[in-house]
């Protein structure tokens, strides 16, 4: 299994009246996240964009155990359970800075062969940089 | 069971640098439609925040099925598939100007007291405006 | 001058923890009154840039005065006050359900040939549709 | 003259289908980078709130001289030109990785007594902090 830290603090804007983190914000930390888990790597997501591979995410979950806060640095632990096929996995945990863990979740992405408009297989740099942690 | 019918345009800035509405915007689009199948109800969400009753979600989840593409008007069918307790569940079903099934989402969401900080049972007034569809 | 009126109702995701609409999202308020202004002439923006045209905002201006807050339906008039050139002016004038204006904007955008990637005249059937107006 | 440095990797959900970050997106760029200017003052926008102390926004200008990119570290420098009355002006200019001007922009804020629901004169300790850069 890959793991991966990384750190976000939340924007003014990205609350709510409720005063939290507004829900739908999660996934853009998640994208963040998984982001910097792939630059980890060796690689970076915008590099598999520009030589014609694109992620889509095909599902998201989410749990919501306690509200992020305006101004907290939160701390979001990325996985990668699996060694990726045409579909790659990331599950996130999230915690606060009183390391609380406050949101669970998952995104199922697939590899999608931009020129050719249909899913690939994962590309075998990102296997190979994968394959020391499984 | 109860169903409730909304239409949102895609807007400029929801979309990414792939064209598609980015997946973490479609937890605004879930807001929208529960909020409106709230008011067909014959109350609002903003009305029972003021009367000290707060909803947060405690789940999401989301199924990517195909893109939703710049200014295409969407249809969100959402439903409430039973009678809440001191939880709400939402169903979505969203569909494309083609009427093509684009996204399935589901949300879990918590009745809250915001003065004794604390779940609570859903209001007699929401139970009872929901009773005819049971 | 061309005056066209557009109402967007604010959502929870969009305020923030002061209870307000979130500065930063008048500016995807102005982009769908000046979308729907353009579609009112007759063209739509989506179809522009089909046809190889975009329009990348170069100057915006905001005066908030007066917030707005959740679910309030608000009143966009947007103007066209002068014939377009390569550049195209629109300002905003927004207002709460109370009728008391909230805010004052403006935004200078270009007209951009994609393909030749440089800016251009505004095109034909854009200055046709809005010369009745001047 | 106070002056501070941020910077801030465009995130894939803030850019839009032209495949620029979206110019909604440039208000909370600036939002982060003057927190952060505040807090190397050793003060926090936050710990203001605490106080009864808001910020709210009163007007915006933007200048976008060239599109930024997804996955670009921006720098942004975040200028308080003046000493704060019962405003605070901030002016920020925004460099890409080819250290290329991008944007210009500047927001005028004003200090709100949350209690007495109306402006106040920026607090002492504000002024203190700031007093050796004029």
């Amino acid at each position: 299994m890959y793991i991966h830290e990384t750190q976000i603090r939340v924007r003014y804007g990205e609350t709510d009246k409720m005063g939290y983190l507004y829900y739908g914000n999660y996934a853009h930390y998640y994208e963040v996240a998984r982001v910097e888990a792939i630059r980890n790597l060796g690689t970076s997501y915008k590099e598999m964009e520009e030589t014609g591979i694109m992620l889509p995410v095909l599902e998201l979950k989410s749990k919501f155990v306690k509200p992020a806060f305006y101004d907290e640095l939160l701390t979001i632990k990325t996985y990668i359970p699996q060694m990726p096929t045409t579909r790659i996995l990331f599950d996130y945990e999230i915690t606060n800075p009183k390391e609380e863990l406050i949101n669970i979740g998952s995104t199922v992405l697939v590899f999608y062969d931009i020129n050719k408009r249909k899913p690939m297989h994962a590309p075998d740099y990102v296997l190979e940089s994968l394959q020391k942690y499984f």
